[in-house]
């Protein structure tokens, strides 16, 4: 076995959107588990939007990478030498591993991935924490019922295409958004939204509305928030009463940097909002995946059937090699990705 | 009887804070009821912060008041004339007889008073629609927990007090804002708050947020949201994660026409609370309490018995006469009024 392993360290704190020179490819020794503990070899590592948030010194709902620390991310990774009691060389898991070609980990953080449900990237996308992610904020905040419709943003990506299946499969309308053309159509072909818009065809969140009021002539129950921005501003005053929006994220502003400067919006928008949530009796409900993980077997029965039998379509996107990782994640934070971000490591 | 009754309509749309000239005291013809209406004498005319959005012509969650329309508002009658079974002159009633004298209601539009469970006014206030809001929004989005931290401001009034009350009697540590050294004095003494924050004593959202932090060591789980503006600002951020926000109203906003005007914050408050929403996986939860009327008996059940002892407190503000309502209104908007503003019309 090699005596090195590589892995990408977080070299600075990004100002704004992430650069090639926040991060740092290295070589570190290879390290070796102690009782208890498995080594593995990274095969895929999981590119995600919220891995922005870890990059930046502000308090969060999770601990910022240290400088010089290893890029948190989730893998898929075999094990190559176990300490652990049940777990054997050749046993493919999915863990925290990192950007690394490496990692140590305790049993107990490990999850056994099945080879034989579907390909192992999946265990990162549509099988994984996005996947499950759309399943929960899905069915426990969005509660959708048959005849309503659904309004989801980044409706290709591992999490929007999700919610619209399961909410299509639900018997709701879906409306997908989405950036550029091609997207729209992967949206409405492979992911059978009913219709998706090109966020990029529209000069503000005005324009957006327009069309948005006519892709859905009842109204819009449900909006599952994944991006935030001129999104949410287009589409909260087409919410119905009653409506639900489930918040995962909002990649949109994330590159804002203390949301200070692309944040956009007006002096009045908070108001509006809060009045919007009173008037429309919206329940606006956050949630981190992270606090729901108790459910995941839930999930992985009732979705991997549907996968493995392709009643749920899925997409990656696959970038080669654990050097390509800080481009692709640069490139999916502005959307270039179609699909499930993975790196293939090993 | 009088062949003539009085009544206060509107004369027109306020610009900003409603001035006496938007109002007209007028003599009308006294109506006659058709069958199964009744004609009934006003006793008590509720003032109600939401009066103000109905005075706009814009989409709410209610019709706007005609210019020349009698202002709506609910009131405490006695039956003068029935034809209508199960209703007798003499009988007491609440209903939404408007700021008037007289009016004539269909009898499924009544609720009968028990004259002998509470002073009849208090179907206005703690026995009523606010007292309801209080009950409702409280346990049904706020789900308090004994040991938690409640927040609520305009805690002297009707809505507030109740809130803070059955918050305590649940167990949680309760905490309120009001406007001045009298009212908080009120909350801590008569309502047996916790603590009480004089709002007016602040400069800005930052000042009243450390106060706020020394009130609630342990942090804040529940926000009732009856102001908005600038007490929203400074809750917000002291949230608990798993935090409930029942936004039953935003009074600090509504004078802001438009809500363009006294809108106050900065560009980026939106993203900051939406962020805040999702960080703190908080569950944000409009609602609009004529659309929980079936679970008034219910309320009624709980808390009549509870004001009838004593155990919970309630305060008025009485204006006399129907030509003190303008006035009182107005003053109800700025806070000058202690306890649920009321109006003795009869």
């Amino acid at each position: 076995m090699s005596q090195t392993m590589t892995r990408i360290t977080l070299a600075r704190r990004p100002d704004g959107a992430p650069a090639p020179e926040d991060f740092r490819l290295e070589d570190a020794p290879m390290p070796a588990p102690g009782p208890g503990e498995v080594l593995v070899r990274v095969l895929w590592l999981s590119l995600d939007p919220y891995m922005r948030g870890r990059m930046d010194d502000a308090a969060s709902y999770a601990q910022p990478v240290p400088i010089g620390g290893t890029m948190e991310g989730g893998a898929v990774g075999e094990v190559l030498v176990s300490n652990a009691e049940g777990f054997a060389p050749g046993d493919t898991v999915f863990g925290m591993f990192g950007w690394a070609s490496h990692a140590v980990a305790r049993a107990r953080d490990l999850r056994r991935l099945d080879p034989g449900l579907a390909p192992l990237s999946t265990a990162l996308g549509v099988l994984g924490m996005p996947g499950f992610t759309g399943w929960h904020g899905l069915n426990e905040y969005g509660r959708p019922k048959a005849g309503e419709t659904l309004v989801v943003a980044a409706a290709t990506g591992p999490v929007g295409s999700m919610v619209g299946q399961l909410a299509r499969l639900a018997g709701l309308r879906t409306v997908g958004i989405a950036g550029g053309p091609d997207k729209c159509a992967l949206a409405t072909g492979t992911f059978g939204f009913d219709a998706c818009l090109d966020h990029r065809a529209f000069t503000d969140a005005k324009d957006l509305r327009a069309a948005l009021g006519e892709a859905c002539p009842d109204g819009i129950d449900i909006y599952f928030e994944n991006v935030g921005g001129q999104v949410m501003e287009a589409v909260l005053p087409l919410m119905n009463v009653g409506g639900r929006i489930p918040v995962c994220g909002m990649i949109s502003w994330y590159n804002a940097g203390g949301l200070g400067m692309n944040a956009g919006g007006s002096r009045d928008m908070l108001p509006r909002t809060w009045r919007m949530i009173l008037v429309k009796r919206l329940a606006v409900t956050g949630f981190i995946i992270s606090d729901h993980w108790a459910r995941f077997p839930e999930f992985l029965a009732e979705v991997g059937p549907r996968v493995a039998s392709g009643e749920i379509a899925w997409l990656e996107d696959v970038a080669d090699g654990l050097a390509a990782a800080p481009e692709a994640f640069i490139g999916m934070l502005q959307g270039r990705n179609v699909g499930k971000q993975v790196v293939r490591v090993g």
